[in-house]
């Protein structure tokens, strides 16, 4: 049976599938597919296929978990970076946040997540046993949290670190502090109480 | 090469081709594809190829050129619809426009768009000459010219006029007016112009 609104169901199918994605309501999925309807069909078959390869080939890093087209990632198997340095994130969106940086140098460590009891999310659930196994192998001298500054954030951080203190290695976390470009008045209060305690040295600031 | 920013080449390939579709720009094609990540595979593929079939399957209606899954639309093939009605009308989002007012028993004559020098459209790249073959047939009484009020619109209204107006058949064109909902001091002036010389019967505006 076609839908009373729609005049073809292959239309209707492809603006269901649209409307699926998050932040894309109705109307726009119908544009989206108008649009893609203009386009020459191997262009369309190129961009379905990327979707389809794309979910079925990609792979997770077997050392850092990032994702990755082979076993090991670009990041992990370039001989350039620092192995005794490990960046732990959330996610692969923060990687690519701090590659964009131009100034971490070492390797990392994608957690596929944070401790969540809300939303059903524990330990077991990330890859924190795989982050232990790493630094167990002896070739680690430093682990940086580089967590989200959320209480969710915050108890994965001291878990890791709980997991993490026996072993003979530096701990560190990302320096909180003032935003660059922000107002004084305008910071929370936590934020620049944090950036009072731990106030660097002017001239180390001016290096930075 | 991978690029710097991506650590996969799938990942980037997925990202370029959401970025193409209009309105979405790289953030928001990079949370779509992650989004997509995190899916079942079967779902993707089903994503997939719900678009390369549409494009690939899609047909136009042989009669009124709105798109369809059969050589005939549901709309030209239903019996129960006035066939002797035929309401003009620019693409298939007006088909569905009008479909959704329940008010229309009519047909279509979708013209694949309207006549824009700026734009290289001209009545050659339109569903006209169709257009005057099937009033040529005999079958139809009255043809609804339902374009976009705009300059261009009326061209088209014009020229389509113009090839039709010696056939035997009504030509009419929708109501020109104050929207419903509208306060009149904010309706422009040829509106509010145009809906006092056409100012209607007040027991059939009860009626509507």
């Amino acid at each position: 049976m076609i839908s009373e609104k729609f005049p073809s169901r292959l239309l209707e199918n492809a603006v269901n599938e649209f409307a699926k994605l998050p932040g894309i309501g109705r109307k726009t999925a119908l544009r989206l597919v108008l649009h893609l309807l203009k386009q020459d069909p191997a262009e369309v078959e190129i961009f379905g296929n990327s979707l389809i390869r794309l979910r079925n080939e990609i792979k997770h890093c077997r050392v850092c978990h990032n994702i990755s087209d082979t076993d090991i990632c670009n990041i992990c198997s370039n001989p350039s970076r620092n192995e005794s340095l490990v960046c732990v994130v959330e996610n692969i969106k923060d990687v690519m946040a701090i590659e964009n940086t131009h100034q971490y140098n070492g390797l990392y460590h994608v957690l596929g997540g944070i401790i969540s009891p809300m939303d059903g999310i524990g330990p077991s659930n990330l890859e924190i046993d795989s982050l232990v196994q790493r630094v167990a192998e002896g070739n680690i001298s430093e682990v940086i949290l580089a967590l989200s500054t959320t209480m969710e954030g915050d108890t994965t951080n001291f878990y890791i670190y709980k997991k993490l203190r026996t072993a003979n290695i530096k701990i560190s976390t990302l320096a909180r502090g003032v935003s660059i470009g922000d107002e004084l008045e305008y910071t929370d209060e936590v934020t620049l109480g944090r950036s009072l305690v731990n106030r660097t040295n002017f001239e180390d600031s001016i290096i930075q």
